[in-house]
C-alpha cells in the first residue's frame, strides 16, 4: 500500500513513524492524458468529495479535465490508513443514507451494503462520564443520548416546533432573510447566554461539550446558523442528530469511496491529475484561466472549479479577487480546529472512547 | 401545452373531458438521432424515474441510447397535470430529502427551493374522522398522527428496538436471510393476526387503513415485508414515516423534474426516443438484443435495461425467459390497484381532504 506523508503513528517499540498507509494516496502522483500543455476544458482544484464528484462528472461527459490537489492523497479533510487490518478514519468519518449527495455515492459504487454501527452498546467500559466543574459523575450512554438530545432541542428550538416551522426545508437555499440574518448574528455562546438559566450545570457542560466536538472550536467561534443546521439536518431530534453525526461508517473507509470515483473518472482517459501541487494564484484574463502552483507549473483552461476549503482559501490569490468578505473570513481561520487521535489499548474491553471538554478545559 | 391521454376531468358545464395536460407529454412522440436502424448501445424500456436516470446516465456518457416507453408521456407512475395553473399529481406525489437517490436529481436539477409542505395546519374543517364498526368520532391531525406512529410501531417493532437491531441498513441487500424468509412468509393480514389483542378498535381500525394506504391493496395482499421496509424507510419512526410519506412535494410537479431529466439526456445528441410504443418481447439472440413492440417495429442494440414494473412485466415476451416465479409474481397483480381523484370544492375552508377505508369498507 501507497504512503500519505500526512499523520504519524508511534509504537511503544518503535517510536515515532511519520506517514500513514492509505489507498488513498496516488502514485504516480502525476498523470497527463494527454499533453500536459493542453488548454484543458475545465481544471478543478481540490481532490475532496467535491473535486472527485466535479472531476467525474465532466470527465465522464467528455470533458477534458485536470485535477489539482495540495495533498498526495485523495479526499481532503476525509481518509482512512489501513494498519494490521484496521481502518482508522483519519478525518470525517460517519456518513448515512440521510445526506443524500454522498449517499448516492455509496450507491453509485455499490456500497450498499459496506456498513459499520459504531455505537455497540454492552461493554465493560460501556459508559460516559459527566464531568461540571468539580462535580463528575458516569451515565449510560442511553442518558447521555437522552440529555444531548434535550439539551440541543432547547437549544435550536426557536419556534415552539423544534425548528420545523422556521427550517423546513434543510437544503433549501432560501431561508428567510430576516431569521437568516437575526440568527447568523449570534454564536453559539451567545444563544447559550439565551438559555443558560433554563440549564442545570450538567445539561450546560454536556451542551457545551456537543458544540465543541461537533463545530471543532470554542462556541463564540462557532455561528449559531450552524448549530441549527445540524439539528435541522438531523431531523429536528437528537436521535436524527446522532444518526447522521455518530452511527455509521463505511467498513472499507472513506479512502475505498474516493478512490471508485477518481478511478472511474481516470477511465474515460479524460483526466489529467497532478497530486502534490498547492495552488499559488487562479488568474482568469482573456477567456482563459491559468492555475498556478506555488513551484511555478501553470496550466491553462477555458473554467475553474475551486473546491478548496474556507480556511485556505486566502491563501491562493485570485484574480479577479474574491470578495472581501471571504477573504477576511478566512484570515480568521474559524474552521475546525480539532486533531483526530487514535490510540490502540489492552486491559479491558474499551471498544471505543471519547473526550470531550468545554473550553477552558481543552 | 401538451395533453396526455391519460385521466380525464368532469366539470358541471363541461361534462367529461379525456386526456390532461401536463408538461410530461412528449410531441412529437419520436425522434431519431441517426439511423433509427442503428444497432444501439442500449435500448432503456419504460420512462419512468430508472429509465430516465439510465437513460441520462447513458447518453450523457456518450452511448447511443433508445428510450422505448408504451405511453405517451415521461414518469411512469409519477406524473402532474396542470390546469387553471394548479398542479394535480396524478401518481406518486411525495417526496423527501431522506430518498436520496430522488434528492440526488432534485439537487442536481437545482430544484432544492421548489418545495410544498402539503399539511398546513389550522384550516376550519382539520380534523381527522376516525370510523371503528358503527362508531364515528372526530380527532385532530396530531391525534391522529400519534395514534398511527403508535399502532404502525407496535405492528413492525420485532426486536424491542423498532426495528433498528434487525434492519439496521435500509437500503442494504443482505438482510439476515433467517429474518427475511421468516418475514416475508406473512401478509399484513397475519401480522394483523398476530397482535390484533394488543390494540383496541380504533387502533385496529387507523392501523389497517394506513395499510391499504400504503400498499394500495387489502392487508392479506401486502407483504408484511413491504410494511417493515417503509418503517425502516421512515427512519423507525411514525414522524420519519409521515414525513417521507406525506410531507412535502414539488411545487412545480413531479414532470418538472423528469422533463429536466429527459432534456438533460436529450441536449447530449445521443438519445432517441419512441413513446407510444408498448413492447411485446425482448429477445437475446447471438450478442445483439431485439426489443419489438406491439405494432411490429422493432430495434436493435448491445444491451437492455427493462425498467416495466412487476405488474406489467408479464406481458412483455422475453428470450431467454424470466424467472417463473417473477412471471407468476407478475400475473398474481398485488400492485398497487389504487385510484386517485382530485376534487375542487366550493365552500369552506377545505384545504384537503383523504379517505382511507380499511377492507370490506372501499
Amino acid at each position: 500500500m501507497v504512503y500519505s506523508s500526512e499523520g504519524f503513528t508511534w509504537t511503544p517499540s518503535g517510536g515515532v513513524s511519520h506517514g500513514l498507509p492509505t489507498i488513498g494516496a496516488v502514485d504516480p502522483p502525476t498523470f497527463f492524458a494527454s499533453s500536459k500543455d493542453q488548454v484543458y476544458d475545465v481544471i478543478v482544484v481540490g481532490a475532496g468529495y467535491a473535486g472527485l464528484v466535479a472531476s467525474r462528472d465532466l470527465s465522464t461527459q467528455g470533458k477534458k479535465t485536470l485535477l489539482v490537489e495540495a495533498r498526495d492523497r485523495l479526499g481532503g479533510r476525509t481518509w482512512h490508513s489501513t494498519i494490521n487490518g484496521f481502518n482508522y478514519e483519519m478525518g470525517g468519518t460517519w456518513i448515512h443514507w440521510h445526506m443524500p449527495h454522498i449517499y448516492r455515492e455509496v450507491s453509485h459504487y455499490g456500497l450498499q451494503d459496506d456498513w459499520v454501527v459504531t455505537q455497540v452498546p454492552g461493554g465493560k467500559e460501556d459508559y460516559c462520564t459527566l464531568t461540571t466543574g468539580e462535580q463528575q459523575r458516569n451515565i449510560s450512554h442511553e442518558e447521555e443520548a437522552d440529555l444531548c438530545g434535550r439539551v440541543f432541542r432547547i437549544f435550536c428550538n426557536l419556534d415552539g416546533n423544534d425548528l420545523r416551522e422556521k427550517w423546513k426545508y434543510v437544503f433549501g437555499t432560501k431561508l428567510d432573510p430576516k431569521f437568516a440574518a437575526e440568527w447568523d448574528n449570534l454564536s453559539c455562546s451567545d444563544r447559550l447566554n439565551q438559555i443558560r438559566n433554563q440549564l442545570s450545570p450538567e445539561e450546560l457542560a454536556a451542551l457545551e461539550a456537543q458544540l465543541v466536538q461537533m463545530g471543532g472550536n470554542s462556541p463564540d467561534k462557532i455561528g449559531f446558523l450552524n448549530a441549527l443546521l445540524w439539528w435541522s439536518l438531523g431531523s429536528h431530534t437528537g436521535t436524527g442528530l446522532n444518526e447522521i453525526a455518530l452511527h455509521t461508517r463505511l467498513a472499507s473507509g472513506q479512502s475505498e469511496l474516493h478512490r471508485r470515483i477518481f478511478e472511474h473518472a481516470a477511465s474515460t482517459g479524460n483526466l489529467s491529475y497532478a497530486f502534490g501541487y498547492p495552488v499559488k494564484s487562479v488568474q482568469d484574463e482573456n477567456g482563459l484561466v491559468t492555475v498556478t502552483a506555488r513551484d511555478g507549473t501553470a496550466w491553462k483552461a477555458r473554467s475553474v472549479i475551486c473546491t478548496v476549503p474556507l480556511n485556505v482559501l486566502a491563501d491562493v490569490q485570485f484574480s479577479p479577487s474574491l470578495p472581501v468578505e471571504k477573504v477576511e473570513a478566512s484570515r480568521m481561520g474559524t474552521a475546525n480546529l480539532c486533531n483526530k487521535v487514535h490510540i490502540d489499548v489492552q486491559g479491558p474491553d474499551y471498544l471505543s472512547w471519547g473526550s470531550l471538554a468545554s473550553p477552558g478545559r481543552a
